[in-house]
């Protein structure tokens, strides 16, 4: 994925996941430094509904295969300790 | 949770998600430095079929909440850069 693409499309996520991929809300994951290959098989779970989820849905489903490879390259690339 | 007691029953999630809590496996999650009450929430998801996936189901089956609490302090404690 694109990684400059990626962080374009990050603006809606940064509002749970954080500026900086680490998330200030407990319930929600940091991901920051994540695996890429994961993030991209959640993204599209949720998008598919195959992951269950009331908030991650209306986020995931309008997310084309491009977004979700540039969105997982660019969390993948951000430091896992958010500096 | 307790982090000690977590780290003694991470045994069998080490094999995947890594001894310091940072995955070899692309399709597997790096946990450490995770949010704790996420991991809790996965954890228990897994357990009660809500979130499914069949590597996880098995592994999570068996785990009390008492067990899910301290798998997650303890994964939660771990350095997210995996030092």
């Amino acid at each position: 994925g694109d990684i400059a693409a990626g962080k374009a499309k990050s603006a809606t996520c940064a509002a749970c996941h954080g500026a900086n991929g680490i998330s200030q809300i407990p319930m929600y994951p940091n991901l920051a430094g994540q695996k890429e290959q994961y993030l991209a098989l959640q993204m599209k779970a949720f998008r598919d509904g195959e992951r269950k989820n009331m908030v991650m849905a209306p986020m995931a489903k309008p997310l084309s295969d491009e977004d979700i490879a540039n969105l997982s390259a660019y969390y993948a690339s951000l430091d896992p300790a958010g500096k």
